[in-house]
């Protein structure tokens, strides 16, 4: 119920994937309290759905909307703008509102959500990282008593999808075709593969588990574009798998004292770990606790049903009266780099000498080589191989790949990969 | 803050395992807007604590605590009474309370929180399942907008620590030695390993997750005392596990119209199953959804500091004013038994007909055997087998193995076992 005590208006702005599967589900379960009273798209005419009571006013007049008596909106379109200014002007008019979109948090979630206190209403953003897993309720609610060290996660499902589907022996071009096919992946896929969805998300987490509020662009993201087959033969050899890993850590006795490291990319992860688990689109989080140790929530992370669990969980949180734990963050910015084993692989025209003047470039760097894996079955003249390095930053061994870089007998760009290991972390 | 905007005054009862680990993450933290207050327990003098700021008053008068202006009283002394009588009054005088015990929730939690909500105060209980892992605001906050159709868990760390040491080759009388040296089992560990304490958990999670408010006293529980290492055997040829699971599905399309089904006890659990996964006193809730399909939480389901994280997230939510979601729900009788696959243990004094009289006797009861599995090394005059059976209920495997207990030829009772299935219930 609404303040007033009687029903709580909602209006759905955005009907595509999970703004239907919320109507749905609004629809079906009717939760108490709950009035659906408003559904605008662009276009409206294209979207009108049967199952949608006549009750509901479709439009494709926002404005209609804002200046409407709804209590919530459920900002359900995407992007920056006009999304953005949308819910801006429902929460200056005291409304409360509810989304998925992870941008729109992670670039000015701190300012909306003072806007929504200062006027009286609430922003809820359950749904904006890993859908369907109740994460960030998770975060707010009940480990609110801990303090968060580090948040490991798999947060982008269609990154998931692609390398699950290659540790079972497809290519990385194929796979995303087949991805896209199933709208799993944009036409343009830069968002999930290169990173910026999984950092997005990781902003987000930083900022409710860590109180660290990083800018994304300090993020460092990298591709999963180069992985290859190959690659997971020899993490196999590791037993490890490679996932699109996601993480951040407060370096030190907590976040006044120390500093944050963050990053994404694909990763080696053994096997062992919960991170390892998940297929498909499904996504994990780990949260590790000074208190509490490590909680492990998976689930789907993704697609219009889980997403809109979320999204109509928070509003019946809304519609119940209960208010977001409102835990302070402050401006952080990354202070340094994971100290972490890596693995190289090599593609050399085999001859005398390619180890000695690896090792030497290496070293240079103060980087350590720890193993040297080479599976049989390859020719000389193609020959593929890996290197593992005891810990050391990434800085410096990109250093010392742009001086073996150089080599002749290289066929390609050497490629290297973090082994995650949550124990090794300094630097 | 409290509704007068002033800090939040807060008293611990029961100063042990969880009440000291509460007192010691308020002292460390400092949660903004809570001031720790009041420290009772029986005979105080033995439990003053120097980490304590000396304006905490150490106390063993509860009164003095319940007549005083004190907003929360966190109740740590477990058990329904006096515990139970402290929290209601508490509650009687508007004040807020907050308890791991799972006991009193289980047993009276919905009068306590009607009682809570009409005089003003919030009954907040998130460590009284799973410790330190958000599975309960996970489903007050986070999983309420979903019809959730199904609960399977693992919510004793004892049973949890027992069966995966006994998957390591130990037996079960020397694991509870063990258990109980560690501190992780009681001197009488009924309540653990008979199911009492799995059931109280799997109760709240019920009327949580399924709104289906059930009798404590009509789950099914059964003992993990008579699994034996040889189970485990022949658990490994069909990739399973032991588990101590506890839990309960909706059958039909809703709990309006469909039956509920629940029990504890020891299962085969397939390896590729996340329940399979937790070692040690860890515990894992899944939760499956109709919308949002299944979400997995792991963690350390107790212990002092995980549990007080949970404790003291749930003061923080109540100085946030943030209201726990009130769930509906309804009395609901269990409305039949699970149908699944069994695998039977027998040892037999080996001679002809024997599995003829066995396949009979299942025959009767209308149960069809599936395999049978028959380890080497054993000599004919002490033999172990096994049968698994197509899926059945309970109660038909039980009529069927007393006919088959007359039977001269066994050495030992047979020992049967459910495979943990989701997908093949009905009955
Ligand atoms: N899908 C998921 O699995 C998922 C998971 C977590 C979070 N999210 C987030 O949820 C939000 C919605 O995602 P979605 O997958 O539902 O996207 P979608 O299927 O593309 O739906 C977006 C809807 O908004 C409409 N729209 C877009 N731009 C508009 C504009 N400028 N003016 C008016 N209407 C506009 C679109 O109309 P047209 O049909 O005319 O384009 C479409 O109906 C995004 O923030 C996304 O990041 C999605
Ligand atoms: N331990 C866990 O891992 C865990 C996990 C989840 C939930 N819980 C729940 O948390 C609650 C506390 O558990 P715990 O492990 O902290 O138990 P505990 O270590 O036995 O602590 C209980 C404390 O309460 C005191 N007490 C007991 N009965 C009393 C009475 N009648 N009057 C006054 N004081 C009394 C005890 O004092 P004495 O020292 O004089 O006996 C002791 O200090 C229980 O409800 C339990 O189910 C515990």
């Amino acid at each position: 119920m609404s303040a007033s005590g009687s029903n709580l208006k909602v209006a759905i702005l955005g009907f595509g994937t999970v703004g239907s599967s919320v109507a749905r589900i609004l629809c079906d379960l009717k939760p108490q309290g709950i009035e659906l009273t408003h559904i605008y798209n662009r276009n409206i005419s294209r979207k009108l759905a049967d199952w949608v009571p006549c009750e509901v006013q479709w439009t494709e007049e926002v404005e209609d909307i804002l200046a409407s008596n709804v209590d919530v909106i459920i900002e359900l379109v995407g992007g920056l703008d006009p999304a953005g200014s949308w819910v801006r002007r429902a929460l200056e008019a005291g409304k409360s509102a509810v989304t998925a979109n992870k941008k729109l948090i992670a670039f000015h979630g701190i300012e909306l959500e003072k806007l929504a206190r200062s006027k009286g209403g609430h922003l809820l953003y359950g749904a904006a990282v890993a859908g369907g897993i109740p994460v960030i309720p998770g975060l707010q609610q009940g480990l609110a008593g801990d303090q968060v060290m580090r948040i490991e996660g798999i947060l982008n499902g269609t990154c998931n999808f692609i390398l699950s589907k290659m540790e079972d022996g497809a290519e990385f071009g194929d796979v995303l075709q087949e991805a896209q096919a199933l709208g799993y992946a944009e036409v343009d896929p830069t968002e999930d593969v290169d990173g910026y969805d999984a950092r997005a998300k990781l902003v987000i987490l930083s900022r409710l588990a860590l109180r660290a509020d990083l800018d994304p662009n300090q993020i460092p993201c990298r591709s999963i574009r180069d992985v290859s087959a190959i690659d997971f033969a020899y993490a196999r050899e590791l037993s490890c798998t490679i996932r699109q890993i996601s993480r951040a850590e407060i370096r030190g006795a907590n976040l006044a004292t120390g500093d944050v490291l963050a990053s994404v990319g694909p990763m080696l992860v053994p096997k062992a770990s919960p991170l390892a688990w998940s297929r498909g689109t499904e996504n994990t989080v780990l949260v590790g606790g000074k208190y509490g140790g490590d909680v492990v929530f998976s689930g789907h992370g993704a697609g219009g049903h889980p997403t809109a669990v979320a999204v109509v969980s928070d509003v019946i949180s809304i519609a119940h009266g209960s208010r977001a734990v409102d835990l302070p963050s402050r401006k952080t910015t990354i202070g340094g780099e994971f100290l972490l084993r890596h693995s190289i692989r090599f593609v050399v025209n085999d001859q005398p000498g390619i180890i000695a003047e690896i090792a030497l470039a290496l070293a240079e760097q103060g980087i350590n080589i720890h193993a040297i894996f080479q599976k049989p079955g390859f020719g000389k003249g193609n020959l593929p191989f890996v290197v593992t390095v005891e810990p050391c930053a990434n800085s410096a061994l990109k250093r010392a790949l742009a001086r073996i870089g150089a080599m002749k007998c290289l066929l390609e760009k050497p490629f290297h990969l973090q082994i995650l290991e949550p124990e090794e972390t300094a630097g």
